[in-house]
């Protein structure tokens, strides 16, 4: 969808190019020269700076473009042709990767989700009942778990939540995969208590996103154990997600990683939506799901809806009746406090 | 392999950012918004230029980030399960994508070729030679032709041959694709007769490559007929090909492709790898290829070998016997005249 | 799991090899040498003999071996890589092939089902929202429909029913393929409207199954409109679902569709099934499905599911509470009534 | 290609249904019941014949319908996606198998061939070169090697061959599989020296074909090494090579192993290719192939072309020059020796 000039941006969280920090460091580097596909110095650097917030030292940390490509490399990765991966019906590799999944060979097994959550009971049930199926070597074998950091719903697990699905997975020996492509808007999150050495210790493998959180692109991907996955990089070829320049990634890790900017980069969104939110929550508009992050979800109709779809971009999500509809509305590093005042004075 | 310092960056033509023209424009507007998917305005803009300078009005154009899932989309999007896709090979997709065609499911059915190059004759014996075997319908079907401008060995097709293999493919209703990744560098080449128009009018599909000719990254896929392959922009988001901020790249090549930047990129290459040649030439380097673009192929032994290789950064190419090889090296737009000057100095 | 020594035979209808016309046909016939690949004169007279009966010249018909590869093998010939396959969530391609489509490349679909039975007006909803969905380009695209006849739970489409759901397949262009791996099973039932020239007008395909209703292995696929698939041998070729001696499966089919030995199969098993069912009923035994063809779903507890246990071959199906269980009986062709008797004996 | 009355049937080994012990036991078993997809008792059985003769006690045993299948089956079951398969270019899976292992994701590698065979030197110098490239991240990574026993061209690996490709297998790990579609006419040559117990030994899979040495159908892969392949019955289930009526595999492999009579069937399709081969080369005709087996490559032009082909049915092989022609001509269990006889005399 098209962006019409005067609108306020709200309708997802990349709709602008790269923090101002990053752009200057490319702009800086521009002219130098540097080996191809992540062999180069910053790179190495950016490595070094995520296993440091991670503390992981020997993890091994990939660059990659895109979040698909992310999700669809982790997941051919970890799975043996006849397994399948195990996700929230509303995750994203179930919904909107066009089947970039299946095109791989392995089937998406679907559990029922509470506002974008994984369940641990419910996924050990699920777990348990494919083992006492008489007809299990005829079915698709779980082979690993996906779920997401902060959800598409934009809440998050507690350490608690992750730590009991992380001990399900142990207990099988599953894979954990958590694809954090909004990961920055979680980690800042005054209630989230899912640091980065949490998931490096809860998880085998699990996304940091950039696109979503300051970058021009790119997907870091930690994998704290080292050589748990040989030969990703000629995974990441075949995938055609391997960057030729991949300096250009390292560069912009490296910037977000430093001096914490990924942080505070969720943290600023953060702080937009949470006004954004008061204020809905005081003039008493319905928010259709309890996310902290810098998503929310109104429930929008009548002349509500009419007046702030024509002022201010916000991305469909469900129809709830013949006139009352959700609508998500994003902030990001580049929110503008002067676009959240405009919102407000909107609603 | 790791840049070392002080050495001459002629190893490949993807050794540095952008063209200057390039960062500076992706700088200023860095901090508008704009719709994702390569749906706004700066793309938009972008394939108008494209369409105009290959004379195809009514093209379908999509930007994509790299070249092997370029290729790997665009045979998806050609073939049928049960077909495969002729090249030479040495074509990059029959060596270094790592089995991207393989991983959808193609067979790559490989011809001989001629420093890079098909031969029409030779394809259209293999299509007959298929057509009247006895047991075709248990083999691959040959279902399209991949061929790249410049080869991987620097050569061109002139319009002859391109004519000449388009009409073998067009008798049979196979469709062409012609992998451009290194495209600027042929266009822009004294004796290259192949134009964007003829590329258009000879072929069903064509990449137009950014990555190695002044962008950060971004390849340009060109349809001549609008609607030949339904639902593309899906299978593209299918291979996590599709680029979140799509406009990144339609600026790039609405960049690449105002007042001739493309051209004038390899233009300056060219001149960089004519003094390189001539030079050479003259001190009586043997040439493995009769190249006439950007790519060199120098045969280095003895003191020569190790002087250049100790100075020069190069691309390892094949071994001769045991102590003579060849090396690629590779000019670019970034490729500085004083580079050049002092590489000459070393022959 | 194990036939022990005894036991009743209800478990499935594959139990037994082939129908003793078939095999003394095969024995006949054993020494007389064929072409291979289905091109002998007994697959021609078979599928001239399945025209006859479909009511259509035309249709284009292959043998294959067994029901799963047919499915995955038809999926592939119909869909394009961006395209899934809408079927019921207890179709058997969703639950029971193992992943067989998704190695493919394409997911399943699934909607709601009725005792396994799609709704046409459910179908219709699902394909509006898709085609309404904004994100519609990011999501797999419903290609074709699958549906069973008889379902997996011994359910039939009525006349009325398939035509809806063909309608709704028509208006967009959907390709309608039905799994009639049981179809002497739904021929043959009393309340059964759907004819094999009622599936030739409504599908694009469909199935004639042979393993399950008296051959010793094959399934027979019905194309109505020839050329609808072009070089679909090649596809099962590549399937590895091409059996070399194709002249076993065409005398079986020629045998099953000679002086309908097809349908007297069918209803000699739902004979034996009625029989059952009633008995069932009057001994106040509940019946989980309404199935009337040759699958029953009794519910056993106590006392009755240990008898039954014992002394029977079933297929568990479904646990209803902590001592309720869902099983499945099947009678087939082979069901000789002195079996049926003592099943009766033991009820 | 159409059986042509009064022919000789001397196209292929596959042109009979089952040896009469065969068939006679199939009747003979006909009305039995028995569980299905193997885990009968006649499968169980033939299972420890085919343990008792490869003298490997713990081999895992799977019963395959069809050779593409199998082999597609078993590569997909050894290879990661990033490996690809090594064969000779003449191998069965990169020539006739429709492309089985690239549906799969693998591109086959192939090596040259001298009459079908690898040549253990060659495939070393490959794998070495290919550790040895320095883009060999960005290669298709050899992942097992693939030959076939008889090859395609009737040839024999010797014990002596086969244990140097062994021996490069192992010093790097990589799996070797043979493909032993007519296991028999190898197993029976007199100048063989790779027996059963050889093949388990030096292998870590190989198949036993039923379907061109006296079965209707049917495979039979060997692991040596149990659990190497865990989930292997799903993946043969998800490629749609499981059987339903598993026991017709299994007794067709438990008659063929019982007296020996796999072994006499080969040597009797041998003694009437030596009939046939001896009174060739007293007559003058050239042979294309060294070939020992049951295959023979007689070379035919100008009368002998014409009388020959009028009277039997032969299998074109290749076109040596205008008028020159190379035919394949096989004998199997069911040559019966007055149609050698009759062959003979038209020679």
């Amino acid at each position: 969808m098209e962006k019409q000039e005067g609108k306020l941006p709200f309708a997802s969280d990349y709709m602008h190019a790269a923090h101002p920090a990053i752009m200057k460091r490319l702009a800086e580097t521009n002219l130098l020269a540097a080996p191809g596909y992540g062999t180069d110095g910053f790179s190495r650097s950016a490595r070094e700076r995520l296993r440091c917030a991670c503390q992981t030292p020997e993890a091994e940390i990939h660059f990659l473009v895109g979040g698909t490509q992310t999700n669809a490399v982790m997941i051919d990765a970890f799975l043996r042709p006849f397994q399948g991966v195990v996700a929230a019906q509303s995750g994203h590799i179930s919904t909107h990767e066009a089947g970039a999944i299946e095109r791989g060979g392995h089937k998406v097994l679907t559990l029922p989700h509470r506002f974008g959550k994984l369940d641990a009971g419910e996924l050990e049930r699920f777990l348990n009942e494919w083992e006492q199926d008489e007809n299990r070597s005829h079915m698709v074998m779980p082979g690993m778990v996906y779920l997401s950091q902060p959800t598409e719903y934009g809440t998050l697990y507690s350490l608690d939540e992750l730590e009991r699905i992380s001990r399900v997975c142990r207990k099988r020996g599953l894979p954990l995969y958590v694809d954090g492509a909004r990961l920055a808007y979680a980690l800042a999150c005054p209630e989230n208590d899912v640091t980065l050495p949490a998931l490096a210790a809860l998880c085998d493998a699990f996304s940091i996103g950039g696109t979503k959180c300051g970058a021009l692109f790119g997907e870091a991907v930690v994998i704290p154990q080292r050589d748990r996955l040989p030969h990703l990089f000629t995974l990441i070829k075949q995938h055609g997600a391997l960057l030729a320049k991949g300096w250009l990634a390292g560069i912009q890790f490296d910037t977000l990683f430093t001096e914490d900017l990924y942080l505070s980069i969720g943290a600023h969104a953060l702080r937009e939506a949470e006004r954004i939110r008061s204020a809905m929550e005081q003039q008493g508009y319905a928010l259709a799901v309890p996310s902290p992050t810098n998503q929310l979800f109104p429930v929008l109709e009548g002349e509500r809806l009419e007046r702030l779809t024509q002022r201010v971009e916000l991305s469909f999500w469900e129809r709830l009746g013949q006139e009352r509809c959700v609508f998500r509305l994003a902030t990001s590093w580049a929110t503008r406090p002067e676009e959240t005042d405009a919102l407000l004075a909107l609603l």
